[in-house]
């Protein structure tokens, strides 16, 4: 009286259509001694592309896609001695300083050393507000002792506290620091942030506004959470401003299908490099509070502000400042130690300060993040000494501010030659780079090349780009993982190689253009 | 002519039921100079109880709940001088080694110091394998030089390929790096892994077999994921076995409501502290063969094994050695840095091997870990660490074993100090703990402490917990958090108080229970 089965065509068993009640039961009290499932043959799997969770399918990341691990697998083959037109892979896909031999910032590094040996405390030549600094971590570590014991899941009270006093200092104007959230870089952050947004409102998906050109976090993540996207146009031709009239255009055309909630803002713009003015941000202001849409201010680049006449301004002091009602929006400002002067990529660490949440959510926000448990110790680290750099007078203070401004003042140059050349180049057209670290010129296509492209099922840019690679060993990431106007080609590259490594790729990618254009002619 | 807006209840601003198609269409026109919704009253917020993420507001996660959160509380408390009838909190809710004062692994620690502060190498008084392992990881760092570079999402090669050499002298069977991912810990692993699931299959979500009592945060992420728990009891009263008729009664009850595609097995467990024999899990292997379950092997306590007899087996050695067809099951095992004999949580660092993965689907996999770039690379260094061991006649390997047997004899010693000195108190019941790093009695409460509790809406072992806390600052975590069986009530505490305060501890317990017993009688 065994119940019938069928094999479903993803390899799951079925009840027996046929099967009735009495025997099901039947089975079911007989389940101690016999398989649940028919015995299925041995290359059934249960995770196949059919029964695989279809939003981690839909999921893209171009900073990290096919590209850049065929990147990877043409370093292996030039370390095995391959002949290449080539010597050397130069990565400028990812904004990744230290793997492009920025130089790490020597008192971060020694108290890091200081806290994990504690040893070097004694025997160590280093400065003594090092070793202070060091002493004073070790101290707010469960049992004052190990970096290697959990810190709270929002990180340590004193750095998140040194973290307010920092966005206090930016802003002047107070910050708590219990909204402030230690993540393990922003890219945590914001994941957190964004999946408290899954849910159905007014019968509708939830809709995020969020830029076109974007950082792919958030397409890929709003991929992963089932989120609409909702994009909006940069005005590439107005060095890719925010216009909120664009805003309200992308808003009004999702409104049928989407309730927006949400609006993401890259300041400075990654991959565009744009530093938003002061009234453009009061006015993206205004339009979230007259929409109800949660701010998400991406300000990982605060540091990296280039051109003369550009400054950042948080959306937190400009909201506080326009007073009320605005200054009743609900944001969460999002920072890393990616990337600034400091660039500590691999250590992964960062903060999101959050403003004006409903406290019954934002508890809701905090138990999530606690089954996490905490953000890697050593990138909490990096956020103290950033949040309070050595001060006037102490004896780290002057190379600490030495290295810092020899980093940006060279990002700074690298901005201004990177842009200069390209728009040199025929075909070329790039905005200032006026922060972040990525230059997105806009590229003219040989008509040939689009076609070629299109039979071979790939966007045009990313065909040119894979070219690149194969050509030149350089590594860019096409205008189409990060969304452009329709018809328009981009790239985006990083000004993180060295001043000479970049001026040598900068020459071969004009001799590779002008072959590729001449070929496709 | 401007279209009619409603607020629903939770402040969303929804289009007119009246408005006729012309109207909207005009709207729409006009969005270039109109808000998209009418003004909200400046308390309005787009985030709240209502339109949050229900998931978010089901997920608990009870190692870090209101009860750990109320300790953290009373310790400050202290620090300002409160008077309690107690001095210190004592933690024996978390598995956190250092915060008990274990001391960090010498070997780790001066590798550490070295790769982040490259310097040491020339100028620290350290062993020479500790300078060249420093060297090695620097190399295998992005520019050769910081780890403050990006690594692979998956973590450095080199590393993998060293846990893919531990994993083979452990099992004595081939492992291959490409399937070794480092993680920012297990969790995150699990947590990607988990995710893959997300999908109804013959029109019913996915139902994953956890073991009841279990390690919480499988329940968190079940609930964030929408996925469905399926709890499987552990047979407390043979040592908390993991009995396969239990499994198939638990799949069979749930079938009606879920396609069970997964299960959940925590060797050594957590929280109950059983090591599964060979036998068992072989017979563990053969029903998810037979019912096509991917295996989730958390096997992060593997070192931790402290029992006469008992042997840690991993599930991909039982599995191989089982041969055709039970070597193709789909599986994960999970390992990280934060126990064994290292205990560095605050690093986060761990790794999951996968075995018998469809290749589409492990490519999604990837894709969806590499949007998050990568694990913190001083996690990656410990990982190195624990998976390549100073060699005997290296210079550290001497201190190196001194140190690991030293903390792994006396968690040992502890285990079995803890279990005793249970089984001593009246009403209390603790199987041996054979690994892993909690002890988790069963206790008997006053039937009046019951009905106190059920007044007061809380569970009769969190009433308990509670109190105990307030009383005597001993902090341990109530069974309910982890599961158990109907009318049965126990605590996980932690073996990792030093001897001298665990036993301080078990005399305040004791003392605590018979007050507490005596007030309910």
């Amino acid at each position: 009286m065994s119940q019938i089965k069928l094999m479903s065509r993803a390899g799951r068993v079925v009840s027996g259509a046929t099967a009735e009640l009495g025997e099901t039961l039947a089975v079911q009290s007989q389940a101690r001694h016999t398989p649940i499932r028919t015995m299925c043959c041995s290359n059934e799997k249960t995770l196949t592309m059919e029964t695989l969770n279809p939003k981690i399918i839909k999921l893209q990341y171009a900073v990290r896609g096919p590209l850049v691990d065929r990147a990877a697998v043409i370093k292996k083959e030039l370390e095995k001695g391959a002949k290449k037109p080539f010597k050397t892979v130069i990565n400028a896909n990812l904004g990744d300083a230290h793997a492009m031999q920025q130089i790490p910032i020597t008192f971060i590094r020694q108290v890091i050393a200081c806290a994990v040996y504690p040893d070097l405390i004694k025997t160590a030549d280093f400065p003594d507000d090092v070793k202070e600094r060091a002493q004073s971590i070790l101290k707010a570590c469960a049992g004052q002792k190990s970096v290697g014991a959990y810190t709270s899941s929002y990180g340590m009270d004193m750095i998140r506290n040194h973290v307010a006093e920092y966005i206090e200092c930016r802003d002047g104007h107070p910050a708590k620091w219990e909204n402030v959230v230690l993540c393990a870089g922003a890219s945590s952050g914001i994941k957190h942030c964004l999946e408290l947004f899954c849910n159905k409102v007014d019968g509708k998906d939830t809709g995020v506004l969020i830029p076109i050109p974007q950082y792919p976090l958030y397409s890929a993540t709003l991929a992963e959470y089932g989120l609409g996207q909702v994009g909006y146009y940069l005005d590439e031709n107005n060095g890719w401003v925010l216009d909120v009239a664009e805003l309200e255009r992308a808003m009004c055309d999702a409104s049928d299908k989407y309730a927006v909630r949400a609006l993401v803002a890259i300041n400075p713009g990654n991959p565009t490099g744009q530093v938003l003015k002061r009234e453009n941000i009061e006015k993206i202001i205004k339009f979230a509070k007259e929409n109800s849409l949660m701010i998400f201010a991406d300000e990982v680049y605060q540091d990296n502000v280039y051109a003369k006449g550009s400054k950042f301004y948080s959306f937190k002091k400009v909201m506080t400042e326009m007073g009320a009602p605005y200054n009743t929006v609900e944001l969460a400002s999002f920072m890393s130690i990616s990337k600034g002067y400091m660039g500590e990529c691999g250590l992964r660490g960062g903060w999101m300060e959050l403003c004006n949440l409903d406290p019954d959510v934002q508890a809701n926000l905090y138990k999530a993040i606690s089954a996490m448990l905490c953000p890697s110790t050593i990138g909490q680290i990096v956020v103290d000494c950033i949040a309070r750099t050595p001060a006037p007078g102490d004896p780290s203070y002057e190379q600490f501010e030495c290295e810092k401004s020899n980093t940006l003042d060279s990002l700074a140059k690298r901005a201004k030659m990177i842009v200069e050349t390209f728009n040199k180049m025929e075909g070329f057209k790039c905005n200032v780079v006026q922060g972040a670290m990525y230059a997105f010129p806009r590229i003219q296509l040989p008509k040939r090349a689009v076609e070629e492209a299109k039979k071979a099922g790939v966007p045009a840019d990313g065909f040119y780009a894979k070219r690149l690679l194969e050509d030149t060993g350089i590594c860019i990431i096409p205008g189409s993982g990060f969304g452009q106007s329709p018809g328009t080609y981009h790239f985006r590259t990083t000004i993180l190689p060295q001043p000479k490594l970049l001026k040598e790729m900068l020459v071969i990618f004009q001799a590779f253009h002008q072959k590729f254009t001449k070929e496709y002619a």
